[in-house]
């Protein structure tokens, strides 16, 4: 018996916790940046879902798609003009954002997931009714950029129920049938919500939350992310993410997760070890 | 009591037979088509899948797309050369295939089914690994032009039996995870055979088959296709319709029919009452 | 394609919203009168009830037979007295209300129904204890005369997820298993107030309520009602039927019908249309 | 300890390889005879029953009734002649005989059993379309006399399942909706060989098969019983029970029994003790 | 017929209200004293254990084996000191009474019911982690001398619907796994609080609670139990009994019974019968 | 990120396949040797029946307890003589061997897997009926030592589907009630075969099936077993070992491994890693 074997046995039975605490939970899981682009990333967060699924959990994968967005749209020669870093969306934007995202980059992801062995289904707040939507509160109006205002939670219960692995992109549908683009992180914050969701895992390019000096802040609850806001440590592109992450707890998620998706198996890394690669907020 | 009552009474009488006879049972229909441009028959096409699921029916639809391909195409200057009437499909093309596919026109199709009460899901041949597809044999490469090589039916049948309507749009998936763009009539006809079902109906802009005096044949069994075929009564674009219907009906499906998608409400005609509108083909 | 064409689907696809707001309800149905007399009109309703169970809902049927009962006692030598309204039921007497509701009339609407493609199954108050009576408060003993103590729903419910039509005779039985005639438009309100029927609908030979101009009033609410009864407006026969109806809403049932049962496929018309052929009471 | 204690205990240990033998089988018993006149013998009959269906086996009641017809047809005035000693038997007739089995004496069998704490459903052929039956084959047209052409299982089976005794009255249904009176022994059989019962207990006023001694024979098989039937030990009224018995057992039955239903309790002892009382019939 | 058929039956349908009254109804009995020593009552024993099982009652058994540790331990030459009545049980005497009621006692009553039909499974504490225990409260500490923190009833409930019966020795498991000897009275009072049970029934070497003339006491409840303890009319080894019953009947079980195991199928007749064996506690 | 939380990742994901490939299989392991006396080899095997068992398998132990056995024999003054090697087993030895194996090994394994998290249920072939056994053919009468006559495999399917761990005494029923003690790896190779289990694993405390320089033979099928044998390479204690694992798969069982129990985390290493710890026969 080699020394790597025994290594190999010791971090198996390391997992045994989680797999036990975890089992039959719901994982929901933002998927983007780096670890949306970067070969071996996006191959080790797929056999990272699978496993997951495999030892018994649900993860339900939300992506973004933003590049690949504007990459279309240039080619199409559409131009886009922002406000306050939303997208202005026209009806011929929102048209090639729903095409892109559900055609293209959510079937990405279903293939990448299905070729590890998963049995991945990909989906748009269309199908099943799933997103409800209308247009986001905004000073001017900047087209069909919109919020969550419903999700119906049958079809991913019965997609989970039947061992597939729902991967959804963050279209959603108005009352009139109408599409919204919606920000990803707020719809993977509100089917974590619906779902009572074990955990809400957001993949970013960033450590995690830090403080002042650079340093990663590894838990925090409520209050203490309150003071960070006030004082300044938490701002930026972070800020809408921390938000995201209190709401989902505070709709009852057990914990919300801001990791490191550049980081190889983040995922499984965050969900079965103590090793933890970013920040945990929690009530 | 109006005359009007009376008549409507009568009528809901006469699908009484069809509703016990059909009932549980599946029906493929390929969409396309002008039922797919035009307003009202879009309107009545999303009704009559409805009520056929609702009176205890499973539809499952599959479509096409071909037109909006094409702009799409045209819009991002992309060429396409044709070979036997076959677009020759780059990498690059059968990538704007499926998010045209599968990110506009199926969720188009979802969208409108749901607006009518219906609870639809869209599904490319890559969700759940549906469609398992390779090149066509063809004389030269086509590059990814796709055939079905296995139907994975279960994703189909789970959706049915949690009430939803499966929508499918014609792409495959290769052992290597390559996109195939598959001809439409082929997949409804492949999925018709892999779930023995009771009806595979063809949506297309015409009367149906045709005798020479271009007086519509209602019903045909497989000898007299063979001879019309024969004879050269059926030539061109009728051609392999007919004979997706004959591959069809080989395999188990009850019977085939190719029916006028121009006519308001053709699929609940045919499914429901004694008028026919098109041909049916049957052992 | 036919004008006629058309209009079927037209018709089909107006139904559309009744078959799923009535979808899994039970609609309880008093079947009487002319509709259980004249050939056409049984074969009228024989087919509505089969294709309301066809598409998802859940018919029972509680029906009369006066007239039976009255040709068989006179063909028997047996005399009746009636004391307001109602007959002086001896013990032999009693005996042949059984015989002929629950052994001639009973089995002759299975039969009729099942003659449709329907699968109904009929059962008196004895049948799985379905029916528990006492005598009628009554300012003389009229004999076996009975009221409703109690419905035990559970053969009902078994039959209707079974897929079969209950079709039950007015019959009672007592504590010490006596057989009690019971009006049939009070045993129709007890057990829709019990399962929660969505429907009551009263098949009667008159047009419905009609106001002091001899017009029908085709909504009421219970306040309207009572203040008809007040104003001498309902009288006679219509007012036990309209005070079943309101006891059975006031026990939850969601709404009941005075329907002219004179009228062609009048259930049909009633559950599936805009068409009212009668007066609709609510809450 | 009393010794009628010790005793008691004894009996009911004495059972048990009974119901284990039996537990979940379905027992047939065709009733009729002094056991549906004399009080105490319908009251033991009820008991026995109960007991059967509490301790796990599925009792299913058929009976006839031929005194309560006679007296019901005289009442009516209406004459009878008989053919090879079967009831010509007209529609007027067959009228009287559905309403006097179906209403009168199948109803009073189910109140009897549900008075000792069963919960029996009347059925007859017409419910469920439970037996299908045409004219017999005759010398000459004696009207509605039938025999059983098909048993429509499904509704006996689930009302065993829900923990009802079917009590069945022998009224066949034709191809027409015509109603057919039919011999109770041979729907009894019918029935025991539809559900592959374990037992077929027909219920007489004889003490069983005896032999030219007139001593009781209490096990036959079929060639004994051809043999008796060959040199005239069985004749009369005997033979048809005694092939109606081995008709079953050659379709499935696994044993047939003649007994004396003018003893208490005959059916238990028959079923529960090694105490025979009357003809065993096996294969 | 004989006389003696007729008072089988008799007896048998005698039975029926109570089979009626305790169908599907847990009944837990602690097994002990002569029961377990005489040959004709542990086989009169299993014989009723198998017979409830049979007609729909759920039993489970508890049972004791003080002489069989005594006679162990004696063999080992392991001597014990007793406190208070209680032996004071040190680590190497708990694992000779663990041995002797898991590994020897019980599994001979397994194989005893077995032997007479039934399907047992026997179990200890430890199994399932049925009983948890810490030590019990005394002035000095006795050791493994345990008392009933918590039943985990799944494993028993399981066990009962896949129709098996569970015999359990009084073993409990401590939080660091330790093993502890309880009382088998109590071990049964916990179950059948926590299984909710019908009836617990304590098998005793005396004729029940007796009055302060040596005459038995059939039924008492809560109130009159206290006065006879207060008066000094319960005494001795018949004080924990008692409140024993009195603390199940507290938690809900419906009565609790003393009954005198020294009879032929005391059991049976307690649960089946009028004749009491015994005293019977309700509240 | 350090270097060893992307080890534990990877290590993770390797194990994928094989969770993949025995998800809901049955893996029976007979337990013995030094993994039953060592502590932390105790610990360790316990760990992995319940990561087996979390992650979907269906482990199922069996296991074997001499020394135990010697050891209370010697200090309850029992003397045992051998027959070729096998223990001449009198009445009063084997309920000893029953007592130690069943009351003591047995809780002490099951007691050993709870308290790392599983949830196990302790048998011997008693329990349910589990092993019907009778004595071993042999050249004289060594006394109760049988052999399987019968798997029912009833209780320990249940019990899988319920999520409980089986562990199994070797202990035998036979048609008499009487007690036999089997061998260990005959009673998990004849479980194995009966439930059609993936693997059967036989811990030794030898490193496998050695060749004749003594090195590690790590894959066999059945021809080259019957060389080794012939050859005389396998010899002695192996014998029984390997034809024990050769019959398992002659009857279905998919592989048998005889592994090095004394390597810790040997039986995971085993199911979840390439690093094989021993001998594989396949057929």
């Amino acid at each position: 018996m080699t020394q790597s074997s025994q290594l190999t046995a010791k971090i198996l039975i390391e997992a045994l916790p989680y797999i036990k605490q975890f089992h039959g939970k719901t994982i929901v899981i933002k998927y983007g940046g780096n670890a949306m682009i970067d070969d071996e990333l996006k191959s080790s967060f797929a056999r990272d879902v699978v496993l997951l699924k495999l030892v018994g959990l649900n993860p339900v994968v939300v992506h973004g798609g933003g590049p690949q967005i504007s990459s279309t749209l240039e080619k199409l020669g559409i131009e886009s003009s922002f406000v306050d870093g939303l997208r202005v969306t026209s009806q011929e934007t929102v048209n090639v954002v729903e095409m892109v995202l559900g055609g293209s980059v959510n079937k990405e992801i279903v293939s990448l997931i299905n070729s590890h062995g998963g049995k991945a289904v990909g989906l748009t707040g269309k199908d099943g009714n799933l997103i409800r939507a209308s247009k986001i509160d905004a000073k001017e109006d900047i087209g069909f950029v919109g919020k969550v205002d419903k999700i119906n939670p049958a079809l991913v219960r019965h997609l989970e129920q039947d061992n597939f692995i729902p991967v959804i992109a963050p279209i959603g549908v108005g009352d009139d049938g109408e599409t919204y683009n919606i920000n990803a992180d707020s719809v993977a914050g509100a089917i974590a919500a619906e779902l009572q969701a074990e955990k809400l895992i957001l993949m970013t390019n960033t450590p995690g939350v830090l403080d002042k000096d650079k340093q990663l802040l590894t838990g925090l609850d409520g209050k203490q992310v309150a003071g960070l806001i006030e004082d300044g440590t938490i701002v930026g592109g972070m800020m809408p993410k921390v938000e995201c992450g209190l709401t989902a707890i505070r709709h009852g998620v057990k914990t919300a997760h801001i990791i490191d998706g550049r980081v190889d198996h983040a995922l499984l890394l965050e969900v079965m070890t103590d090793s933890g690669v970013g920040t945990l907020i929690r009530n």
